[in-house]
Protein backbone atom coordinates (compact mmCIF):
# COMPACT_ATOMS: atom_id res chain seq x y z
CA UNK A 1 0.00 0.00 0.00
CA UNK A 2 1.43 3.42 -0.67
CA UNK A 3 1.45 5.20 2.18
CA UNK A 4 1.61 9.51 2.95
CA UNK A 5 5.30 9.32 4.96
CA UNK A 6 4.92 10.79 8.57
CA UNK A 7 7.69 12.00 10.72
CA UNK A 8 6.91 10.83 14.28
CA UNK A 9 8.50 11.13 17.26
CA UNK A 10 7.89 8.60 19.87
CA UNK A 11 8.63 9.29 23.70
CA UNK A 12 9.08 5.29 25.33
CA UNK A 13 11.15 2.74 24.76
CA UNK A 14 8.93 -0.35 26.47
CA UNK A 15 7.36 -3.11 24.27
CA UNK A 16 4.91 -1.08 22.83
CA UNK A 17 6.97 1.76 22.21
CA UNK A 18 9.64 -0.51 20.24
CA UNK A 19 6.75 -2.65 18.34
CA UNK A 20 4.61 0.08 17.04
CA UNK A 21 8.11 2.20 16.29
CA UNK A 22 9.26 -0.80 14.41
CA UNK A 23 6.39 -1.29 12.33
CA UNK A 24 5.88 2.26 11.75
CA UNK A 25 9.17 2.21 10.31
CA UNK A 26 9.14 -1.09 8.45
CA UNK A 27 5.92 0.93 6.07
CA UNK A 28 8.00 4.02 5.73
CA UNK A 29 7.32 6.61 8.07
CA UNK A 30 10.13 8.73 9.27
CA UNK A 31 10.58 8.10 13.07
CA UNK A 32 12.43 11.33 13.77
CA UNK A 33 13.28 10.64 17.40
CA UNK A 34 13.13 8.64 20.27
CA UNK A 35 12.70 9.36 23.91
CA UNK A 36 13.92 7.36 26.58
CA UNK A 37 14.26 7.88 30.48
CA UNK A 38 17.81 6.04 29.91
CA UNK A 39 20.09 7.30 26.76
CA UNK A 40 20.94 3.42 26.52
CA UNK A 41 17.66 2.21 26.15
CA UNK A 42 16.42 5.21 24.07
CA UNK A 43 19.86 4.38 21.52
CA UNK A 44 19.21 0.60 21.15
CA UNK A 45 15.43 1.60 20.03
CA UNK A 46 16.65 4.29 17.74
CA UNK A 47 19.35 1.67 15.86
CA UNK A 48 16.58 -0.40 15.77
CA UNK A 49 14.44 1.92 13.49
CA UNK A 50 17.23 4.81 12.61
CA UNK A 51 16.12 7.71 14.28
CA UNK A 52 17.57 10.41 16.69
CA UNK A 53 17.72 9.53 20.10
CA UNK A 54 17.38 12.11 23.56
CA UNK A 55 16.89 11.73 27.36
CA UNK A 56 15.84 14.95 27.55
CA UNK A 57 12.70 15.24 26.68
CA UNK A 58 12.26 19.05 26.17
CA UNK A 59 14.35 17.96 23.71
CA UNK A 60 11.07 16.48 21.42
CA UNK A 61 11.24 17.66 18.61
CA UNK A 62 7.72 19.54 18.00
CA UNK A 63 8.16 20.18 14.28
CA UNK A 64 6.76 16.36 14.14
CA UNK A 65 3.62 15.61 12.50
CA UNK A 66 2.67 12.98 15.22
CA UNK A 67 4.35 12.63 18.87
CA UNK A 68 3.54 8.81 20.50
CA UNK A 69 3.62 8.98 24.25
CA UNK A 70 3.98 5.49 24.88
CA UNK A 71 4.67 4.91 28.64
CA UNK A 72 2.96 3.49 31.58
CA UNK A 73 0.06 5.06 33.09
CA UNK A 74 1.35 6.96 35.97
CA UNK A 75 4.51 8.43 34.05
CA UNK A 76 1.68 9.75 31.72
CA UNK A 77 0.45 11.56 33.98
CA UNK A 78 3.49 12.95 35.95
CA UNK A 79 5.51 13.58 33.05
CA UNK A 80 3.46 14.87 29.92
CA UNK A 81 1.39 17.15 31.84
CA UNK A 82 4.45 19.48 32.79
CA UNK A 83 5.41 19.41 29.12
CA UNK A 84 3.59 21.65 26.45
CA UNK A 85 4.18 20.53 22.19
CA UNK A 86 2.20 23.90 21.08
CA UNK A 87 -0.22 22.62 17.93
CA UNK A 88 1.83 18.93 17.57
CA UNK A 89 -0.77 16.19 17.35
CA UNK A 90 0.48 13.96 20.62
CA UNK A 91 -1.62 10.68 21.14
CA UNK A 92 -0.90 8.01 24.16
CA UNK A 93 -1.37 4.03 23.30
CA UNK A 94 -2.69 3.24 26.93
CA UNK A 95 -5.89 1.40 27.42
CA UNK A 96 -6.77 2.90 30.64
CA UNK A 97 -5.92 6.47 30.37
CA UNK A 98 -8.58 8.84 29.01
CA UNK A 99 -7.85 11.03 26.23
CA UNK A 100 -8.27 14.44 27.86
CA UNK A 101 -4.82 13.77 30.10
CA UNK A 102 -3.19 15.31 27.00
CA UNK A 103 -5.43 18.16 26.50
CA UNK A 104 -2.73 20.78 28.39
CA UNK A 105 0.44 19.58 26.63
CA UNK A 106 -1.32 19.94 23.01
CA UNK A 107 -4.26 21.84 21.01
CA UNK A 108 -4.08 18.10 19.13
CA UNK A 109 -4.55 15.13 20.62
CA UNK A 110 -5.57 11.57 20.99
CA UNK A 111 -5.30 8.34 21.64
CA UNK A 112 -3.76 4.91 19.42
CA UNK A 113 -4.50 2.18 21.21
CA UNK A 114 -3.42 -1.34 19.88
CA UNK A 115 -5.30 -3.49 21.16
CA UNK A 116 -2.09 -6.94 21.45
CA UNK A 117 0.01 -8.16 23.93
CA UNK A 118 3.35 -7.55 23.42
CA UNK A 119 6.63 -9.21 24.83
CA UNK A 120 9.80 -7.84 24.41
CA UNK A 121 11.46 -10.49 22.15
CA UNK A 122 8.62 -11.95 20.06
CA UNK A 123 8.07 -10.22 16.45
CA UNK A 124 4.44 -8.60 16.34
CA UNK A 125 2.62 -8.88 12.66
CA UNK A 126 -0.01 -5.83 12.86
CA UNK A 127 -1.91 -6.00 10.19
CA UNK A 128 -4.93 -7.58 12.42
CA UNK A 129 -4.70 -5.91 15.49
CA UNK A 130 -7.04 -3.81 16.17
CA UNK A 131 -6.26 -0.47 16.80
CA UNK A 132 -8.62 1.86 18.87
CA UNK A 133 -8.31 5.45 17.87
CA UNK A 134 -9.91 8.82 19.09
CA UNK A 135 -8.86 12.16 18.93
CA UNK A 136 -10.44 15.86 19.55
CA UNK A 137 -11.36 16.60 15.94
CA UNK A 138 -11.90 15.29 12.70
CA UNK A 139 -8.92 16.16 10.97
CA UNK A 140 -6.38 14.55 13.79
CA UNK A 141 -8.76 11.42 13.47
CA UNK A 142 -8.41 11.00 10.27
CA UNK A 143 -4.70 11.48 10.01
CA UNK A 144 -4.28 8.47 13.30
CA UNK A 145 -6.66 6.52 10.90
CA UNK A 146 -4.25 6.70 7.85
CA UNK A 147 -1.22 6.14 10.07
CA UNK A 148 -3.41 3.15 11.65
CA UNK A 149 -4.39 2.04 8.07
CA UNK A 150 -0.37 1.82 6.69
CA UNK A 151 0.22 -0.37 9.28
CA UNK A 152 -3.25 -2.67 10.30
CA UNK A 153 -6.64 -3.98 8.52
CA UNK A 154 -8.51 -3.07 11.50
CA UNK A 155 -8.82 0.20 12.69
CA UNK A 156 -11.86 1.71 15.29
CA UNK A 157 -12.93 4.44 16.22
CA UNK A 158 -13.41 3.82 20.02
CA UNK A 159 -13.85 6.65 22.60
CA UNK A 160 -12.14 6.51 26.27
CA UNK A 161 -15.42 4.98 28.36
CA UNK A 162 -14.94 2.58 25.10
CA UNK A 163 -11.41 1.71 25.60
CA UNK A 164 -11.48 1.24 29.30
CA UNK A 165 -14.47 -1.36 29.07
CA UNK A 166 -12.06 -3.38 26.28
CA UNK A 167 -9.05 -3.06 28.41
CA UNK A 168 -11.25 -4.47 31.25
CA UNK A 169 -12.06 -7.51 28.85
CA UNK A 170 -8.46 -8.26 27.58
CA UNK A 171 -7.39 -8.51 30.94
CA UNK A 172 -10.07 -11.73 31.31
CA UNK A 173 -9.33 -12.89 27.99
CA UNK A 174 -5.54 -12.02 27.77
CA UNK A 175 -3.30 -11.76 31.36
CA UNK A 176 -5.71 -14.14 33.23
CA UNK A 177 -6.14 -17.09 30.42
CA UNK A 178 -1.99 -16.22 30.61
CA UNK A 179 -2.08 -16.83 34.32
CA UNK A 180 -4.75 -20.24 34.35
CA UNK A 181 -2.45 -22.07 31.60
CA UNK A 182 0.27 -21.17 34.81
CA UNK A 183 -1.16 -23.11 37.15
CA UNK A 184 -1.96 -26.16 34.88
CA UNK A 185 2.16 -25.94 33.80
CA UNK A 186 2.64 -25.98 38.07
CA UNK A 187 0.27 -28.55 37.86
CA UNK A 188 1.88 -30.84 35.62
CA UNK A 189 4.98 -29.91 36.57
CA UNK A 190 4.61 -31.19 40.49
CA UNK A 191 4.43 -34.60 38.83
CA UNK A 192 7.33 -33.82 36.58
CA UNK A 193 4.81 -33.84 33.42
CA UNK A 194 5.85 -31.61 30.64
CA UNK A 195 3.57 -29.04 30.10
CA UNK A 196 4.17 -29.60 25.93
CA UNK A 197 0.99 -31.99 26.58
CA UNK A 198 -1.46 -29.32 26.87
CA UNK A 199 -0.37 -27.46 23.98
CA UNK A 200 -2.55 -28.94 20.93
CA UNK A 201 -5.41 -28.57 23.37
CA UNK A 202 -4.80 -24.77 23.91
CA UNK A 203 -4.39 -23.62 20.66
CA UNK A 204 -7.73 -25.29 19.91
CA UNK A 205 -9.60 -24.01 22.59
CA UNK A 206 -8.77 -20.55 21.29
CA UNK A 207 -8.91 -21.37 17.96
CA UNK A 208 -12.71 -22.45 18.80
CA UNK A 209 -14.16 -18.73 19.50
CA UNK A 210 -12.88 -17.40 16.24
CA UNK A 211 -16.19 -18.78 14.60
CA UNK A 212 -18.42 -19.93 17.85
CA UNK A 213 -19.28 -17.61 20.77
CA UNK A 214 -17.64 -18.61 23.60
CA UNK A 215 -20.28 -19.58 26.00
CA UNK A 216 -21.85 -22.10 23.00
CA UNK A 217 -18.47 -23.92 22.69
CA UNK A 218 -18.30 -24.21 26.93
CA UNK A 219 -17.27 -28.05 27.85
CA UNK A 220 -16.21 -29.45 31.01
CA UNK A 221 -17.39 -31.37 34.77
CA UNK A 222 -18.71 -27.88 35.44
CA UNK A 223 -21.00 -27.17 31.95
CA UNK A 224 -21.89 -30.96 32.35
CA UNK A 225 -22.82 -30.73 36.57
CA UNK A 226 -20.58 -33.27 37.19
CA UNK A 227 -20.37 -32.94 40.74
CA UNK A 228 -18.06 -36.29 41.01
CA UNK A 229 -15.30 -35.23 39.19
CA UNK A 230 -15.69 -31.23 40.54
CA UNK A 231 -15.49 -33.60 43.62
CA UNK A 232 -12.74 -35.58 42.63
CA UNK A 233 -10.07 -32.68 41.75
CA UNK A 234 -10.79 -30.49 44.50
CA UNK A 235 -9.49 -33.45 46.49
CA UNK A 236 -6.97 -33.83 43.93
CA UNK A 237 -5.85 -29.77 44.95
CA UNK A 238 -5.77 -29.95 48.56
CA UNK A 239 -2.20 -28.94 48.48
CA UNK A 240 -2.78 -26.81 46.77
CA UNK A 241 -5.55 -24.34 48.21
CA UNK A 242 -4.94 -21.40 46.20
CA UNK A 243 -5.64 -23.15 42.99
CA UNK A 244 -8.56 -25.31 44.88
CA UNK A 245 -10.20 -21.92 45.83
CA UNK A 246 -9.69 -20.72 41.99
CA UNK A 247 -11.09 -24.11 40.57
CA UNK A 248 -14.09 -23.76 42.88
CA UNK A 249 -15.27 -20.13 42.38
CA UNK A 250 -14.79 -20.90 38.26
CA UNK A 251 -16.96 -23.77 38.77
CA UNK A 252 -19.50 -22.39 40.43
CA UNK A 253 -19.85 -19.59 38.09
CA UNK A 254 -20.09 -22.15 35.18
CA UNK A 255 -22.70 -24.05 36.85
CA UNK A 256 -24.48 -21.45 37.82
CA UNK A 257 -24.66 -19.81 34.58
CA UNK A 258 -25.76 -23.36 33.05
CA UNK A 259 -28.58 -23.84 35.52
CA UNK A 260 -29.80 -20.33 33.79
CA UNK A 261 -29.19 -21.19 30.23
CA UNK A 262 -31.46 -24.47 30.87
CA UNK B 1 1.56 -44.22 6.29
CA UNK B 2 1.06 -47.91 5.81
CA UNK B 3 -1.15 -49.16 8.73
CA UNK B 4 -2.01 -52.45 9.72
CA UNK B 5 -5.56 -52.35 9.60
CA UNK B 6 -7.58 -52.98 12.43
CA UNK B 7 -11.30 -54.58 13.50
CA UNK B 8 -12.94 -51.66 15.35
CA UNK B 9 -15.87 -51.49 17.16
CA UNK B 10 -17.01 -48.55 18.84
CA UNK B 11 -19.35 -47.87 22.24
CA UNK B 12 -20.88 -44.10 22.31
CA UNK B 13 -21.50 -41.78 19.93
CA UNK B 14 -21.12 -38.42 21.61
CA UNK B 15 -17.84 -35.86 20.15
CA UNK B 16 -15.07 -37.84 21.11
CA UNK B 17 -16.90 -41.49 20.14
CA UNK B 18 -17.53 -39.64 16.68
CA UNK B 19 -14.51 -37.58 15.94
CA UNK B 20 -12.30 -40.76 17.17
CA UNK B 21 -14.23 -42.96 14.48
CA UNK B 22 -13.96 -40.59 11.83
CA UNK B 23 -10.04 -40.34 11.95
CA UNK B 24 -9.90 -44.55 12.54
CA UNK B 25 -11.75 -44.79 9.87
CA UNK B 26 -10.42 -42.44 7.34
CA UNK B 27 -6.78 -43.95 7.57
CA UNK B 28 -8.54 -46.97 6.92
CA UNK B 29 -9.28 -49.30 9.78
CA UNK B 30 -12.28 -51.01 9.56
CA UNK B 31 -14.88 -49.82 11.83
CA UNK B 32 -16.91 -52.93 12.50
CA UNK B 33 -19.85 -51.92 14.37
CA UNK B 34 -21.16 -48.56 16.51
CA UNK B 35 -23.52 -49.02 19.85
CA UNK B 36 -25.51 -45.99 20.54
CA UNK B 37 -28.56 -45.90 23.44
CA UNK B 38 -30.28 -44.69 20.52
CA UNK B 39 -30.66 -46.30 17.25
CA UNK B 40 -30.55 -42.93 15.64
CA UNK B 41 -27.86 -41.43 16.76
CA UNK B 42 -25.87 -44.81 16.45
CA UNK B 43 -27.01 -44.84 12.83
CA UNK B 44 -25.74 -41.40 11.84
CA UNK B 45 -22.33 -42.35 13.07
CA UNK B 46 -22.26 -45.44 11.41
CA UNK B 47 -23.55 -43.65 8.23
CA UNK B 48 -20.35 -41.41 8.65
CA UNK B 49 -17.62 -44.49 8.53
CA UNK B 50 -19.56 -47.50 6.78
CA UNK B 51 -20.30 -49.77 9.72
CA UNK B 52 -23.09 -51.76 11.48
CA UNK B 53 -24.85 -50.21 14.21
CA UNK B 54 -26.72 -51.26 17.06
CA UNK B 55 -28.52 -50.56 20.24
CA UNK B 56 -28.36 -53.81 21.80
CA UNK B 57 -25.10 -53.88 23.54
CA UNK B 58 -24.51 -57.45 23.71
CA UNK B 59 -24.89 -57.45 20.07
CA UNK B 60 -21.08 -56.11 19.82
CA UNK B 61 -19.29 -58.52 18.13
CA UNK B 62 -16.46 -59.79 20.17
CA UNK B 63 -13.93 -60.79 17.71
CA UNK B 64 -13.12 -57.24 16.92
CA UNK B 65 -9.66 -56.71 17.58
CA UNK B 66 -10.53 -53.66 19.63
CA UNK B 67 -13.44 -52.32 21.36
CA UNK B 68 -13.35 -48.63 22.19
CA UNK B 69 -15.92 -47.57 25.17
CA UNK B 70 -16.58 -43.49 24.66
CA UNK B 71 -18.93 -42.53 26.62
CA UNK B 72 -19.77 -40.52 29.94
CA UNK B 73 -17.83 -41.75 32.84
CA UNK B 74 -21.01 -42.43 35.01
CA UNK B 75 -22.53 -44.80 32.36
CA UNK B 76 -19.00 -46.94 32.06
CA UNK B 77 -19.41 -47.95 35.46
CA UNK B 78 -22.99 -48.54 34.91
CA UNK B 79 -23.00 -50.16 31.28
CA UNK B 80 -19.49 -51.81 30.85
CA UNK B 81 -19.21 -53.80 34.50
CA UNK B 82 -22.27 -55.69 33.54
CA UNK B 83 -20.78 -57.25 30.52
CA UNK B 84 -17.71 -59.45 29.27
CA UNK B 85 -15.89 -59.61 26.45
CA UNK B 86 -13.43 -62.55 26.82
CA UNK B 87 -10.47 -61.93 25.76
CA UNK B 88 -10.91 -58.91 23.19
CA UNK B 89 -9.21 -55.54 24.20
CA UNK B 90 -11.97 -53.30 25.44
CA UNK B 91 -10.64 -49.54 26.20
CA UNK B 92 -12.12 -46.59 27.44
CA UNK B 93 -11.38 -42.79 26.48
CA UNK B 94 -11.80 -40.95 29.36
CA UNK B 95 -9.19 -38.55 31.55
CA UNK B 96 -10.60 -39.46 34.46
CA UNK B 97 -11.86 -42.95 35.23
CA UNK B 98 -9.11 -45.42 35.87
CA UNK B 99 -7.87 -48.54 34.15
CA UNK B 100 -8.89 -51.12 36.23
CA UNK B 101 -12.55 -50.32 35.77
CA UNK B 102 -12.49 -52.41 33.01
CA UNK B 103 -11.12 -55.22 34.14
CA UNK B 104 -14.29 -57.19 35.11
CA UNK B 105 -14.96 -56.86 31.32
CA UNK B 106 -12.40 -58.71 29.37
CA UNK B 107 -8.57 -60.13 30.44
CA UNK B 108 -7.33 -57.20 28.25
CA UNK B 109 -8.06 -53.36 28.79
CA UNK B 110 -6.47 -50.29 28.48
CA UNK B 111 -6.81 -46.11 28.11
CA UNK B 112 -6.94 -44.79 24.63
CA UNK B 113 -7.33 -40.85 25.97
CA UNK B 114 -7.12 -38.24 23.32
CA UNK B 115 -6.12 -34.71 24.73
CA UNK B 116 -8.23 -32.65 22.56
CA UNK B 117 -11.37 -30.45 23.25
CA UNK B 118 -14.01 -32.51 20.68
CA UNK B 119 -17.23 -29.94 19.45
CA UNK B 120 -19.79 -31.74 17.73
CA UNK B 121 -19.72 -29.77 14.05
CA UNK B 122 -15.62 -28.52 13.96
CA UNK B 123 -13.40 -31.00 12.33
CA UNK B 124 -10.51 -32.12 14.34
CA UNK B 125 -7.15 -32.93 12.81
CA UNK B 126 -5.95 -35.69 15.18
CA UNK B 127 -1.86 -35.10 13.64
CA UNK B 128 -0.56 -33.41 16.65
CA UNK B 129 -3.10 -34.67 19.57
CA UNK B 130 -0.90 -36.55 22.40
CA UNK B 131 -3.01 -39.99 23.20
CA UNK B 132 -2.33 -40.93 26.22
CA UNK B 133 -2.30 -44.96 26.07
CA UNK B 134 -2.33 -47.47 28.87
CA UNK B 135 -2.89 -51.17 28.74
CA UNK B 136 -2.52 -54.18 31.92
CA UNK B 137 0.02 -55.57 29.44
CA UNK B 138 3.17 -54.66 26.99
CA UNK B 139 1.07 -56.57 24.00
CA UNK B 140 -2.15 -54.63 24.52
CA UNK B 141 0.21 -51.35 24.99
CA UNK B 142 2.09 -52.23 21.91
CA UNK B 143 -1.09 -52.42 19.61
CA UNK B 144 -2.84 -49.18 20.90
CA UNK B 145 0.71 -47.82 20.22
CA UNK B 146 -0.02 -48.70 16.45
CA UNK B 147 -3.17 -48.15 16.48
CA UNK B 148 -2.58 -44.31 18.35
CA UNK B 149 0.56 -44.01 15.39
CA UNK B 150 -2.38 -44.58 12.58
CA UNK B 151 -3.79 -41.15 13.49
CA UNK B 152 -1.43 -38.97 15.89
CA UNK B 153 2.24 -38.11 15.77
CA UNK B 154 2.31 -37.94 19.61
CA UNK B 155 1.39 -41.25 21.20
CA UNK B 156 2.82 -41.30 25.32
CA UNK B 157 2.64 -44.34 27.61
CA UNK B 158 0.68 -42.56 30.52
CA UNK B 159 -0.93 -44.22 33.43
CA UNK B 160 -3.82 -43.30 35.35
CA UNK B 161 -2.97 -41.22 38.23
CA UNK B 162 -0.56 -38.95 35.40
CA UNK B 163 -3.39 -39.28 33.06
CA UNK B 164 -5.72 -37.64 36.38
CA UNK B 165 -3.67 -34.85 36.61
CA UNK B 166 -3.51 -34.28 33.00
CA UNK B 167 -7.08 -33.85 33.22
CA UNK B 168 -6.77 -31.30 36.09
CA UNK B 169 -4.26 -29.10 34.14
CA UNK B 170 -6.29 -29.49 31.21
CA UNK B 171 -9.51 -28.06 33.33
CA UNK B 172 -7.85 -24.92 33.56
CA UNK B 173 -6.01 -24.41 30.67
CA UNK B 174 -9.35 -25.30 28.13
CA UNK B 175 -12.10 -25.24 30.30
CA UNK B 176 -12.00 -22.60 32.81
CA UNK B 177 -9.97 -20.11 29.47
CA UNK B 178 -13.09 -20.63 27.54
CA UNK B 179 -15.23 -19.46 30.51
CA UNK B 180 -13.21 -16.47 30.76
CA UNK B 181 -13.85 -15.81 27.15
CA UNK B 182 -17.12 -15.47 28.01
CA UNK B 183 -17.33 -13.25 30.70
CA UNK B 184 -14.99 -11.19 27.84
CA UNK B 185 -17.72 -11.55 25.88
CA UNK B 186 -20.41 -10.50 28.22
CA UNK B 187 -18.59 -7.26 29.08
CA UNK B 188 -17.81 -6.03 26.07
CA UNK B 189 -21.53 -7.04 24.85
CA UNK B 190 -23.26 -4.93 27.47
CA UNK B 191 -21.15 -1.96 26.07
CA UNK B 192 -22.42 -2.97 22.78
CA UNK B 193 -18.88 -3.80 21.72
CA UNK B 194 -18.38 -7.05 19.55
CA UNK B 195 -16.25 -9.62 20.67
CA UNK B 196 -14.38 -10.02 16.96
CA UNK B 197 -12.14 -6.86 18.40
CA UNK B 198 -10.47 -9.29 21.09
CA UNK B 199 -9.91 -11.98 19.16
CA UNK B 200 -6.27 -11.31 17.39
CA UNK B 201 -5.46 -10.95 21.18
CA UNK B 202 -6.65 -14.25 22.09
CA UNK B 203 -4.62 -15.84 19.55
CA UNK B 204 -1.78 -14.22 20.29
CA UNK B 205 -2.15 -15.27 23.95
CA UNK B 206 -2.46 -18.97 23.43
CA UNK B 207 0.33 -19.19 20.77
CA UNK B 208 2.98 -17.38 23.39
CA UNK B 209 3.36 -20.19 25.23
CA UNK B 210 3.83 -22.63 22.26
CA UNK B 211 7.15 -21.10 23.08
CA UNK B 212 7.70 -19.74 26.67
CA UNK B 213 6.68 -20.92 29.53
CA UNK B 214 3.36 -19.38 30.97
CA UNK B 215 4.61 -17.76 34.02
CA UNK B 216 7.51 -16.09 32.11
CA UNK B 217 4.80 -13.91 29.62
CA UNK B 218 2.38 -13.05 32.18
CA UNK B 219 1.37 -9.36 31.47
CA UNK B 220 -1.38 -7.27 33.36
CA UNK B 221 -2.12 -4.97 35.87
CA UNK B 222 -1.99 -7.75 38.25
CA UNK B 223 1.65 -9.24 36.91
CA UNK B 224 3.12 -5.65 37.50
CA UNK B 225 1.12 -4.52 40.76
CA UNK B 226 -0.33 -1.59 39.53
CA UNK B 227 -2.81 -1.34 42.62
CA UNK B 228 -4.63 1.54 40.76
CA UNK B 229 -5.90 -0.11 37.61
CA UNK B 230 -7.18 -3.06 39.48
CA UNK B 231 -8.91 -0.86 41.84
CA UNK B 232 -10.93 0.62 38.78
CA UNK B 233 -11.44 -2.22 37.10
CA UNK B 234 -12.64 -3.41 40.36
CA UNK B 235 -15.05 -0.38 40.37
CA UNK B 236 -16.19 -1.34 36.79
CA UNK B 237 -17.13 -4.65 37.60
CA UNK B 238 -19.66 -3.23 40.42
CA UNK B 239 -22.83 -4.25 38.49
CA UNK B 240 -20.84 -7.87 37.98
CA UNK B 241 -20.25 -9.55 41.43
CA UNK B 242 -19.51 -12.53 40.34
CA UNK B 243 -17.05 -11.46 37.77
CA UNK B 244 -15.70 -8.87 40.24
CA UNK B 245 -15.21 -12.07 42.57
CA UNK B 246 -12.96 -13.58 39.80
CA UNK B 247 -10.79 -10.55 38.81
CA UNK B 248 -10.50 -9.79 42.61
CA UNK B 249 -9.12 -13.48 43.31
CA UNK B 250 -7.01 -14.08 40.24
CA UNK B 251 -5.30 -10.71 40.59
CA UNK B 252 -4.51 -11.59 44.07
CA UNK B 253 -3.10 -15.01 43.30
CA UNK B 254 -0.77 -13.18 40.39
CA UNK B 255 0.04 -9.77 42.48
CA UNK B 256 0.91 -12.86 45.72
CA UNK B 257 2.87 -15.23 42.85
CA UNK B 258 4.92 -11.85 41.40
CA UNK B 259 6.47 -11.13 45.38
CA UNK B 260 7.05 -14.91 45.07
CA UNK B 261 9.48 -14.19 41.74
CA UNK B 262 10.61 -10.68 43.35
Amino acid sequence: MKIRKKKISIIGTGNVATHLAVALSNVGHDIACIYGRSEKSAKILSDKVSSNYISNIKEIPIESDLIIVSISDDVIKSLIQKLNFGSTLIIHTSGTVGMEILKKSSENYGVFYPLQTFSKDKYVDFTNIPICIESNNENNLQLLYEIGESISNDIRKINSEQRKIIHLAAVFACNFTNYLYSIADEILESEGIAFDILKPLILETSNKIISNKPADVQTGPASRCDFEIIQKHLEQLKKKPEFKKIYDLLSQNIIEKHKQNE
